[in-house]
């Protein structure tokens, strides 16, 4: 039996640990907010794709420290923030067989991990999925559910094509690809593009920002930026991506994005890890990105204002 | 006796209109909301400059047609929005005589005026002050408290040299400028930087806007663009003038914008007058304003945002 542990295992840990679970996995998560409550009674997860659940983790544990044996995959959920080390967080877990998984958001998010665990194998997943966390335990799956995963920096990897094979036999659709960094990029097109636009101005839903044709097209050239620093980067996109991604956008209801939910909780935003790394990028590869910096120097105003006020 | 008239008196209005009538002037107001108040007590002044005193206009009007005769001054203080068709606002008190002032933020704005008006002598006046409005009728002047005033579009002008002075003799310095456009480009530097910038992300006041090293070098960045845009129209800017803005806002105490305040009053903001035609004057002259392009998107939105939850 293959032994998964997840660790900051909220929503999205949760509603993947539980795929992974329903098809035969040991699953054990770490989690440290809703700790009590988990421990004694799983989780309360209410899904259209995997059915409204109860998930009874192997084991639940506070700390990592606490998870004696190394599990054969290791699936880190937590955001990506400044501040929060990482490799630390998982070392005490971590055995020389195991298979760091990153199922994060984020531009350039894997180099921290992949240096401080060389001789581990490295996957790094990007998640298509609107879930959120109600009360303590309780996982409220939305919409979507769907995983990218590859080897980091790439190429293939029969450790990737497994656990694919398990999440796709647990529900959740799951595809490899030996490209993840591109895939990852097209990610960031949506991303660090709607993300950081969201939270000007309180909160814009994805309908007021393609609420006319002018913020259509200023949506449109930011993208383009996140497609020219992709390309320098050595990952072209294809060229009707962002159509795609627009017209994707408007076809589903008007929803908040992640980074506007967190700014509407006073939450930790991932505003590095999203967009300050894609600027980054852009400044490395000498790739004008004058949209992105703004929204970056905006956001991080945000970020000062409301750490200020708390 | 000098008659005056004040359309749209607000808080600016009121302020600059008791000024005008301290030294002699015959000065009436056409004001709208505190009609009631003001047409019975006139309006009730806390100035650190004029001292706190009641300011009873001449006659107070509801409407502008009420002005059966058209004065020899007509100054205009309302907000210049999309929707107003001004002209027709002060059209039935204009006499063949009648100077028009127009005491408004903004850039372009004289043009509509100054072509429904041929025959009349426009001056155009940008005011530096921090006033507000309290309780009905109740006007708090807060801080600084001058004029620049002069000829549209440009040149020497007996009137404003009239005008300035009467503002002079009352208590509120003016100066008379012979362009009066390249003033307006001057006070869009700062204008159409900081109010944009400071309702993004809820409210951001000049001490967060100038909060870090990035955060100033971005808002010199927005500025360079105004620059670029007004010396394209013909109005270079003294090569100092953003260090000196900055180091200005600095010296005083963190402040929210005029557009931060009618952003937070759910108020009209100027949005078109201050960031549009700015941003239009960039497309016209052929200069690259993207973090200009970007906040005008940006304040569209929100803009969009407050009408949509209206």
């Amino acid at each position: 039996m293959t032994s998964i542990l997840i660790v900051g295992a909220g929503a999205v840990g949760a509603l993947f640990g539980s795929a992974l679970a329903r098809q035969g996995a040991q699953v054990s998560v770490v989690c440290r907010s809703d700790y009590e409550v988990v421990s004694r009674e799983g989780y309360d997860i209410t899904s259209p794709l995997l059915g409204n659940h109860r998930f009874k983790p192997h084991q639940v544990f506070r700390e990592v420290a606490e998870c004696k044996t190394p599990p054969e995959f290791l699936i880190l959920t937590v955001k990506v923030l400044e501040g929060v080390d990482r490799a630390a967080l998982i070392r005490p877990a971590v055995g020389p067989g195991t298979v760091i998984v990153l199922i994060e958001n984020g531009i350039d998010i894997e180099g921290e991990i992949a240096a401080a665990f060389a001789e581990n194998e490295l996957l790094s997943g990007l998640a298509l999925v609107g879930v959120g966390r109600g009360a303590p335990g309780k996982v409220d799956h939305q919409m979507l559910g769907q995983l990218n995963l590859g080897r980091y920096p790439e190429g293939p990897s029969a450790a990737a094509d497994r656990l694919a094979a398990m999440f796709n036999a647990g529900g959740i659709g799951c595809k490899v690809t030996e490209n993840v960094v591109g895939a990852r990029w097209q990610k960031a097109v949506w991303n660090a593009t709607f993300n950081p636009v969201s939270i000007t101005g309180g909160m814009l839903d994805t309908a007021v920002m393609l609420g006319t044709p002018e913020s259509t097209a200023f949506i449109r050239r930011a993208m383009q930026e996140v497609c020219a620093i992709a390309a320098a980067a050595g990952h072209p996109m294809h060229p009707k991506l962002i159509e795609q991604l627009i017209e994707g956008t408007r076809a589903i209801p008007p929803y908040h994005t992640s980074m506007a939910l967190d700014y509407k909780y006073r939450r930790p935003m991932e505003i590095e890890a999203i967009l300050g790394n894609t600027v980054r990028a852009a400044r490395k590869h000498g790739v004008s990105a004058p949209i992105l910096e703004t929204l970056y120097a905006l956001t991080k105003m945000i970020e000062a204002r409301l750490s200020a006020a708390s």
